[in-house]
């Protein structure tokens, strides 16, 4: 069953039943194959409740790609179209509907502009630009927003986890406790986003990485159970993985026995010549525990090996974490700084699922309707002022000043030459009074955010390599005011119209009142 | 990409590294064969921060045997693992522990006992009890609670909202916004806890259930775009579905546009012998909304029809919505129960990700290895006694007042006639004082709750009908303390352990903390 429910549910049918109403609609008006453009983009940074988010992290571009390429009404799913029946026992969609589809119904007439996976973005911002067919474009809308917003959401959160690890090790644990198949997705973006692994082995093949672990609690367990004991686990653990050995040093009792244990092991491997890799804490006040197993690990010349630390690590729980080490540390003649340079981080759920922000609120919205060859912008004006549309064929710009800090992304008609301008005027949104002007010389770059990534259904972008995603992911943060970067009550980034689109939305405000 | 990373990524790969390298230990000590038993359990309900869980639906089971049908090691995974190499650069995994893999490694060892889909089930109970080779059931680990726990928390968040719904209709609308493809395990999940339908096409289609939906704002702005107005929108699209037709009507203006431009359509659809849906609203207060949308479809005789809300759903925005209906609708002549009973919901990224926690701590935990024939429990101490395991080979009741209401659930040996005992001595799983004693005659009905799912890796139940697991929800729902399925702050339902589980317990602790 599932299986069945897979193959069928993965293709052009993951979708809302509405996209596909509508559609048909188009085509019985003739309006299907009119030139329609969306843009994608969310409506607000994560908030995860005691923190929120100043930045995000774009991905699942390749992966919205492929399902581009893959996807298309056959047979199967006209099929499954063609049972549909109204309230009244008619059919919901015609045979001739079912023909187009079957024989246009996939992405071939798209484009698609966005913003390169790992670079950082914001909201209110067209990520995504989709060009075609007012049929097919408004049927991409679901599986987009389905494919982006959650890879973003969690590169995201990997990226602010990655923060408060510093530039210690960042191990992805979550997939047993993520969102079912969401864990696939969930650990590239994860990868993007700052984990340097993961433990997922399926997916870190895939990828090209090296799935990384220690082992469970349950392995000391079966030696325990069998009448033997925690050192027994250890030595047979070590003498199978005698080079970098991680030691899960709670099951028992930490300090009294799972790290002098784990000590007596790795003396043992150090005689024959191995590496000890380490100890992983995966209870109790890690902090704590960290601090006073540093203590006994440097007093056996252990100076050197890693402490991993998990159980249901955030960015909050490890800053809490650092910071206590920071101020308890010395007091047991530990150092802060050798301590908090030889941890790594296994996060799980807290990662994988976004923990405090489910979602990402991505939309997906109408922006313009080609008339004789000509983008007409499109509008919706909503009571609430900053949801209101920002209308028509847009791109996005990101401003420099003159320190190459990032102090505007910059919404532009699509046919604006926004370099030209001195000054430049940054317009906010949606509140009147809120513009600033820049100088010429107070820039010291603009750059385009879109790229061409497919044009007339063609993949116009090769398959990014991880590392180029996380390099720009690290360029993009360090480029961005430290305030805007602060975990709690982050400084917000502005986000702007130029003039012109501050005026034709405006015009158009005006022109649907008093309609 | 996506496509080479799915195939890899959903097999038995599906799992985290370090079950493969304990595996290996086990092979490597002769114990990869030796039969072990682990409990699969959550340790609380779902925490949603303002208001909490008092019972949790079971779901996932299905889709867990399914993929431990289809599951198993072939040429392509070992030559995955083969390729894996530790920090000093030898392969990690040997030669004959690959071949064992090929081989043997799949699940036609391994027997599941199960608490079937769609039943209440309360945390720290064994739902699922997995018997097999130490290391296949090992491996299991994190499939298991990866493709149960999200269906189960889902099934759960579903029976909540459903709850706050009443009778009415529930849609789930959650595709756009859901963790990625969690969003077709998620549907399936929502259908059983308590959703009526769902607006996912191809999951919908799967699982035999009619997807639903109306029309987007999307589509009022093309016709507004074009130069049209809401109305011609509205009778375009009540032009090609001209029954049970549901209109958007807060595009513009829900009571200055929406609403009457909705009404001239219903009148023309009543002219021509239709019947009409009705409305949906998806912004703005929609209580207000509701009830002065209602006073004009009254008016203009439309009483019959439909308002459906949607919006940033869940349960307790929908008992707001019908509470302050109850208080408000009555000084506008509009009749609440009328209106409360002509309401529908469509709910999405509440329901799809479980806002406010989104994940079960579900975990799996060895609880007996065999010894010459002899089921030998297992025994994990915590400092925190709530997390020390219940150990050994169990299974699991339900016990029933003289009511019928479930009044606890009762963990006891395998090896137990619980419903010979009287009185019934109810153990609190670790609080020594807290007990209870049930009299034969108290008792309505002891009831076991673990079903075989699998025996010896064949399927024992067939697929359950979606009928079957919706109804016994209903039922166990039922059977619930009204205290208990309260949304804010519910009861505490009692999880208890019969007297000889408990002294089985505490002689382990004991021996445990003597070594």
């Amino acid at each position: 069953m599932r299986e069945q429910v897979k193959r069928f549910a993965e293709g052009i049918l993951y979708t809302d039943q509405y996209q596909l109403t509508m559609a048909q609609l188009y085509f019985r008006m003739g309006l299907h194959e009119k030139k329609a453009q969306f843009d994608y983009f969310f409506r607000s940074y994560p908030d995860y409740g005691s923190h929120s988010a100043g930045y995000c992290i774009n991905a699942g571009l390749e992966w919205l790609m492929d399902w581009m390429a893959e996807s298309r009404f056959g047979p199967a799913e006209c099929e499954a179209l063609r049972s549909q029946r109204s309230t009244s026992g008619k059919p919901v969609f015609a045979e001739d509907f079912l023909s187009w589809l079957c024989e246009y119904g996939n992405f071939e007439s798209i484009t698609l502009l966005a913003v390169p996976e790992g670079r950082v973005v914001h909201p209110n911002t067209p990520i995504g630009v989709v060009t075609g067919s007012l049929a097919m474009a408004q049927i991409m809308e679901t599986a987009l927003l389905n494919l982006m917003t959650y890879q973003t959401l969690i590169a995201t959160k990997a990226a602010r986890i990655r923060q408060s690890c510093q530039n210690q090790l960042l191990l992805e644990f979550g997939l047993r406790r993520a969102q079912e198949r969401a864990a696939i997705a969930g650990t590239r973006a994860a990868l993007i986003g700052g984990a340097n692994f993961s433990s997922n082995v399926g997916t870190s093949h895939a990828l090209g990485f090296a799935p990384k672990g220690t082992h469970a609690h349950s392995m000391v367990q079966v030696f325990l159970s069998m009448g033997g004991t925690e050192l027994d686990a250890f030595r047979a653990y070590a003498d199978l993985y005698p080079d970098g050995c991680i030691l899960l040093v709670d099951t028992i009792n930490t300090l009294e026995s799972g790290v002098p244990n784990a000590i007596r092991v790795f003396e043992e491997l150090k005689s024959k010549g191995h590496k000890p890799g380490g100890i992983r804490l995966d209870s109790g006040d890690l902090a704590f525990l960290a601090i006073h197993a540093a203590k006994q690990l440097n007093d056996a010349g252990f100076a050197d090996v890693q402490i991993v630390l998990s159980n249901n690590l955030d960015e909050l729980a490890i800053w809490q974490i650092t910071t206590q080490i920071q101020q308890e540390a010395p007091r047991y003649g530990v150092s802060p700084e050798a301590l908090i340079g030889r941890l790594s981080y296994g996060v799980g759920t807290g990662l994988i699922t976004s923990r405090g922000d489910s979602a990402l609120d991505g939309v997906y919205k109408l922006v313009a309707l080609e008339e004789d060859g000509e983008w007409v912008p499109a509008m919706k004006i909503s009571e609430t002022p900053s949801k209101t549309l920002n209308p028509g064929n847009k791109r996005l710009w990101r401003v420099y000043d003159q320190r190459g800090h990032a102090t505007a992304d910059l919404i532009a008609s699509h046919d604006e030459e926004v370099a030209g301008y001195d000054p430049l005027v940054l317009r906010h949104p949606s509140l009147v009074t809120m513009q600033r002007c820049l100088a010429k010389s107070e820039i010291s770059a603009i750059e385009p955010l879109l790229e061409e990534a497919v044009i007339q259904g063609r993949q116009m972008i090769r398959p990014q390599e991880m590392e180029e995603m996380r390099a720009r992911r690290r360029e993009d943060l360090l480029k961005l005011d430290p305030g805007v970067r602060r975990m709690v009550n982050p400084h917000i980034y502005h986000v702007s119209l130029t003039q012109k689109l501050w005026d034709l939305k405006q015009n158009l405000i005006h022109q649907y009142k008093q309609d």
